[in-house]
Formats: C-alpha cells, structure tokens, sequence
C-alpha cells in the first residue's frame, strides 16, 4: 500500500512524526507536507506566489519533502507533479494530521488538516483526516498513531464514495481507555471569540485573537459528544456545500424573473 | 438597512467599489476589507499574528477599513470587536464581493470571497457572496451591482436559515442580455491544473500552479450551467459538510468496537 501522508503543524512536528512511524509498519510512506506550522489555514492554494521544496531529514535520516506551502498546496502539488516528475508512486490514500488539537464542528472549515484531505478527494484519492483531541504540548498521539495503524489499510480496502473523506479526531486518553468507534455527524459547538485590543510599542493598536471553545451538547451523535464519552468520532465529510432542503424552497418561492431584479 | 461589505481582491479592487457604490443607494454600507490580494486563501483565520486596521481613502473620501488579513479575519473582526467598539451597528446583512472570477463548483472550496460570507452565517448574519464570472481586466462590473442594489433587500426582508448564504454568480454580459435567475446546486466542474517547473537566478527549481477550468455539463441545474445560459446562478449553501447518505452506511456496516482497532 501507497501512502502519502501531510499534515498542517508542519514537518517537523511530532503528530507527524508518530503517524509516519506507525504507517510505515504497514506501507510504502511518502510524506510532503508544510515547511512551517499551517495552522487555520482553510483550503488557501499558493496562487500568486511560487513553491519550493526541499527534502527534510529528522534523526539523520531522510524523512520527507518540505513545501514553502499550504496543506491543500501539498497535496496537489504531489498528486498533480511532483510524485510522477520523482518517479515515485501515486498513492492508494492520503493521511492527513496527526493534528494537534480537535478538528470538529465549525474547526472543520477552518482546518487545514483536513482541507489537505479534501484537496486529495477532489482528486480522486481516498483520504482521512486525523487529530488529537488536545493542545496540551506533551500530547501522547500514541493512541492515535496506533488506530491509523489498523485503520488506514481498512479504509483503502473499503474504499469511499467519490469526493468524500473521514474525518477522525482521537480523544487524548491513553490507549486502553478508548471505548470505541462512533460514526458521527458534524456538530454545531463553536467559538466565543473575540479579539484583544492591544498598544504595540510604538503605541499602535493591534488586534489579536482568542477564545473558548463551547461545546454543543444537545444531540448524542455528533463529533464532539462521541469525544467525550472516550469514543473515536468518524464523520464523512464532502464539498458539495449545496443546502438541498433550501434549495427547493428557493426554487418553489423565490422570483426568477429578471423583471424582478432589472429595470 | 446596515449592509457590511467585504471581498477578497482587497479594499481597493474595482468590483467592491462598485459594490459599494449600488448598495449606498439602499442602504448604510461599511466596508471591511482586506488591504490587499487573498484570492484562494479560503476559510483561513490569523491567528499566529496580530491583525491591524487602517482608515482607506478612495477618490479624496473616505471608503472603509482595511484590515491586515484574510476575509473571513474581517467579518470576523467587525462583528465579534471593531463594530460595538466604534459604535457602529451590527448589519442587518453581510454582501461579500464582487469577485473578480467565478466563484462555482470547486472554487466555493478555495474563495476568500465565499468563506467571508460564511463567517457571517457562523455568526448568525445572513450573507451573500456575489461573483463576476470574468478574469478580464476590464470586465464590466454594472449588471452585477445592479442585480445587487434589488436583490440585497428582497434576502434581508426574507431572511436565510442558519448558517446557510446563498453563493450568487453573475455572467458577465450587459443587463440587458441577463435572462434571469437560476437557483442551483454545486457542480462538478474542476480543474485540470498542473504546476509549472521554472529555474530562478540563482539556478534553484520553483513550481508555479496553472490549469484549465473544465467545464461541467451534464446536468441541467448546476451554477456554471445556468451562467453558460445568461443566467444569474444562485446557489444556497451552508458549512455542515457531513455526507449523511454514507453515514447510514458507516454506521450499518463498517466495524465500532474497540477491539477492531486496538490490541
């Protein structure tokens, strides 16, 4: 098994590191992923700048390729160039992470961990996202590297559904205190945020921001409920961002006349 | 009305002052916008570094405020922050654009201009993000603005469910040869893109992303179909990704003890 593995913490971070260690048990491992921490990046793709890759070496040994780069910018820059021009093999999936903190609810869209798996379904290969539900900077990911250890070559054999990806965020327990698997929806917790007004030392205001994290706690089967209960959360995610249900009523109720809309 | 304006090509961009220039004719616009360029940035926040706003003047008056980031940083920041601290009301509704380019199919995925609309919807504004489907440097603005001065109050006075915004395309022809509205889905168009191996001075290899956009057209309702047919294409979309159809399947027939995963 083929697998290209990215992140958005950067190259050099240990979600990464752990993940790669544990996939290369099982398979062929290729890693691209940023030079520097990517973090809330979205699904941004370089356009008005060019990339640079170098090859990345951790512990004396070649690790992987380091882009000057977005998540999203790693992923195509592999599939669509790089792999072919390196003669190296196009992959049977692409993982993502391990991400330094909970990519659920609303994060999702702001996350490039999983914006690199969306980017690898928009080009046809199966992928998954994976983080660890903590920031704290001695995380264990062993837990998490573990599962992607068994779950990877599952998910490659299974397959997915065209442009749809798996979205999984580990609970930071140990091991053997991980209850399960929950196959879950997306959530609706958010961010009270706001942003700190400060005076630099030239006596300019900036802004900076901060937050907490609420957690929605109403309905049992989505991301972060399933987190609590020290269970995985799975959920498929795709990018037809379309509201169906809307779109009937849009179609049935709202003018489409250009009378409407022009003199 | 209060209408906050924003966009991705940035405060000085000819398709926001055009934008702003319709709807002060309905309404108190303020305009919060990138300084400069963030085409393809995505749902990107800045959270590593501090933003900064500065007073923007255009023609000898003055136009809006540039802020130091992306656009979803900017609907972020005036709603959460700068509006109640500079006494200014909270919008009735956020219109983001008008883009310089088609915002359709995969594009929604990588635009600053459609993520900008979304944070709006995160927190509970109603939006929408409003495109020109040209890239030419003289494209003409005015059917896109005047489409906007009508359509902007008939969506506030109607009103949008939570945490949908409606992605709005207009084809770049004269008013006159505009034959309606369409209400749409999200296609399947793509691009077939590569990235462009280039030598610098200095005799080290860069990669530049360039691609064809290959249009979809095998269905009927889709946004860059009803372009194709003059239509103004407006598609309703919301930011929970879950692929609901393939979670039933998941949870039927895809394996949720622990022992499948773990030792």
């Amino acid at each position: 098994m083929n697998i290209l593995v990215t992140n958005d913490d950067g190259i050099n971070s240990r979600g990464i590191y752990d993940l790669v260690v544990a996939l290369r048990e099982i398979g062929d491992v290729i890693v691209i992923a940023p030079l520097g921490e990517q973090s809330a990046v979205g699904h941004a793709l370089t356009v008005s700048l060019p990339l640079r890759v170098t090859e990345f070496h951790k512990n004396g040994q070649f690790f992987g390729f380091a882009v000057s780069g977005t998540p999203a910018d790693c992923v195509k820059l592999a599939l669509r160039t790089f792999l072919e021009e390196r003669g190296l093999a196009r992959p049977d999936i692409v993982v993502s992470g391990i991400n330094h903190g909970r990519n659920t609810a609303v994060n999702i869209i702001y996350s490039g961990t999983v914006s690199a798996a969306t980017e690898a379904t928009v080009l046809d290969v199966p992928a998954i996202a994976v983080s660890l539900t903590s920031y704290h900077p001695d995380a264990d990911f062993g837990a998490a590297a573990e599962f992607m250890k068994r779950f990877t070559p599952h998910v490659a054999r299974t397959g997915l559904p065209r442009g749809t990806l798996l979205n999984v965020n580990v609970p930071a327990v140990p091991a053997k205190q991980i209850r399960g698997v929950a196959y879950t929806r997306q959530g609706a917790s958010y961010w009270e945020d706001e942003f700190e007004k400060r005076v630099d030392p030239q006596e300019r205001p900036y802004y900076w921001l901060k937050g907490q994290y609420v957690l929605e706690d109403s309905a049992e089967d989505i991301d972060d409920i399933a987190i609590r209960e020290q269970m995985i959360s799975i959920t498929p995610i795709h990018y037809d961002l379309t509201n169906y249900q809307f779109l009937k009523e849009l179609r049935e109720n709202w003018p489409d006349g250009r009378e409407a809309f022009f003199e």
